[in-house]
């Protein structure tokens, strides 16, 4: 028996951790240090780490525990409260970038031909624009202590929500790359994978809800919903032509009215994940992100895809601030909030890679662009909100 | 991409935590249900599980953390208390079981031919039932409120250094079946890999006792840990030709002396274990043992083998516990309370296997001594302390 995959793991997580380490030390999220981990140690850099088979599928259910910790991380009660007003923030918010970097995308690539083929991949690069992570944002505004104010609960559902859209429009992408030529036949396929996950939604959140009555506490249920998890994951891909991703997120979301347990399942999650799986995710995104590919055609493209990322949704939120009768600061503030991208971008990223409707030779401009956002987040809403009057 | 290791991952964890509870129910170890939910899922039963390369890497990263868990969780100070004759009874107790064991196997399947593969074949068996798993004995004693006399703190800390003495053994039998052929240049390889354990030991023990120092309950410190443990395991499996699972305890024991990150980074260990590693590495076993290839000769091996590790290890023990002047009644608790053998054996038992070392048609022998160990263990023990003299 071969024993590298021990040394390659433990290679991982110690760049990962020292990487991340080094840009926390100068106030960057710990993200972006594993990202640089698998840039620098990678294939494009030392070489040292290498992608094989048992990480990517490593990775992957790394991936897939994110996306259903970010769905039972969701906060129904609240999301019913601000409901309205965050919709119309989010609807503009995934769409606007959508269309942008997907344009962008477009002109670039596709040489102005309209082909179905074109359309989904210039699609595909905008979508994995139009899911913002808030986290960074929760953290500047908790520091300004703003976080409490009607703007930043409105943002955070509007994130939520953006979440929510975000996954459904990947779902059909996903669907429609899957190799089913037939459009009736994939929107058949879409259809019964929301009615699957309706249908086993109200069966498993009860067996759920009956089974943490009592043994919210115990392990067995952080396992039950791992398996549970895993299943939806494979079911989306392999029933439905789905996302996988996908199916975690709304088993996740299935099992966020589960209130007793919720909490305590996230946290097992949460443990595992960052202990292994999520580590050689964001390292494998590195490893991919081949700088020694890189020419000026995609150099140009990656600093217009950033103004774009960053744009887009600064536009789209902010329209949506407006016309929810926000007032003009405020609406900025919602805005500029939500432009930050991070894990979400990259595993939709990371899912248009292995359909094919990514090319590997673009990810370092993906990747660029989600890094700015992400830096330019809290540098943009501290600007934003101490040059304007108090925010409401 | 091929999404079924999603699925097959849900399955086992769905199966080993179904029958665990189903063995639970009954008042047996969930360690028995993970192992038959192996056996009767697995290619002997329905031929739902079927072990992948996946799979079989995930489990050995579930030994690997398993036997760390095991070695950070040495309490140094009580060893110290008790030492002398404590040290006694796991003496005793770690070789009477590998002689009476290994002599079995060497009658059964050697033909009488001494042999250095025979003896080597032999040895091996033997010290799979070398090593006692003490968590069903603590749960009984702790039930009869025996677990704070003398006997009970006596039988731990036996059953720690027991634990000591058995990797060593198996480091040892280990680096003679890599290949080497020369005796001289493997125990040169043995001692080396001590003395390089004992330097690394120095260095990363201070490393961390800096590092947790200040941040003991910050998720890096766990991480680092495990790829620690991870490093430990490659270096003794490539460098040294030792067992992985030996590299793995030797990293736990050399932070178990670091008194604030300890508990912290074992309780990380243990959530991802228990998440997704160690269900596979026992349903694992279990997929491997094949009923279908019993035949009488191995049946009548494994009735013998049962009693040979039952009573090796209430002699090996009892002779250690009068010895160091314990009363008979004492000394027969203390046999008893060593009976019960659980992962470790089944570890030994896998490395045994992937070295050549044991044959795979001989697993459900193990398998089913091991099961009845366990079983036997808190009845006998519940008869010996009941039917004797107040326990002192």
């Amino acid at each position: 028996m071969d024993y590298t995959y021990l040394l390659l793991l433990a290679l991982v997580l110690l760049s990962t951790k020292v990487f991340g380490l080094a840009t926390e030390h100068v106030h960057l999220p710990q993200v972006v240090g594993a990202l640089l981990a698998g840039i620098i140690m990678g294939p494009s850099g030392f070489g040292v780490l290498q992608s094989t088979d048992f990480l990517v599928k490593t990775a992957e259910i790394g991936v897939i525990m994110l996306m259903f910790t970010a769905g039972i991380d969701t906060d129904m009660k609240e999301l019913k409260e601000t409901g309205v007003r965050a919709s119309v923030i989010a609807v503009l918010g995934v769409f606007v970038p959508l269309f942008l970097c997907g344009w962008l995308y477009f002109v670039f690539f596709c040489g102005g031909e309209f082909t179905p083929y074109n359309l989904l991949r210039s699609a595909f690069m905008g979508s994995v624009f139009s899911a913002t992570s808030v986290s960074i944002t929760v953290e500047t505004l908790n520091e300004m202590g703003k976080l409490k104010t009607r703007t930043g609960t409105t943002l955070l559902s509007a994130a939520l929500i953006d979440d929510i859209i975000g996954i459904v429009v990947l779902s059909i992408l996903s669907a429609f790359s899957s190799g089913e030529s037939n459009p009736v036949s994939v929107l058949i396929h879409i259809v019964l994978f929301f009615a699957f996950v309706l249908v086993v939604g109200m069966v498993v959140r009860r067996i759920f809800t009956f089974v943490a009555e009592e043994h919210w506490h115990s392990r067995r249920v952080a396992v039950w919903a791992l398996a549970f998890c895993l299943l939806m994951a494979y079911c989306a891909e392999a029933w439905f032509g789905v996302a996988d991703i996908t199916g975690a997120y709304f088993a996740g979301l299935i099992l966020c009215n589960v209130t007793k347990a919720r909490k305590f399942v996230a946290k097992k999650f949460t443990v595992a994940s960052y202990m292994v799986f999520t580590p050689v995710f964001f390292a494998g995104v590195g490893m991919k992100t081949n700088l020694r590919d890189m020419n000026s055609n995609i150099l140009v493209f990656a600093l217009l895809l950033v103004l774009a990322a960053v744009l887009s949704k600064v536009i789209g939120c902010g329209l949506g601030g407006l016309a929810c009768r926000m007032s003009r600061h405020q609406s900025l503030v919602v805005g500029i909030g939500m432009v930050a991208r991070s894990e979400v971008a990259l595993m939709v990223a990371q899912r248009g890679i292995s359909a094919g409707m990514i090319d590997e030779s673009i990810l370092p401009a993906i990747v660029l662009a989600v890094i700015a956002s992400a830096l330019l987040t809290p540098v943009l809403l501290k600007l934003s909100i101490s040059r304007g009057p108090e925010l409401a």
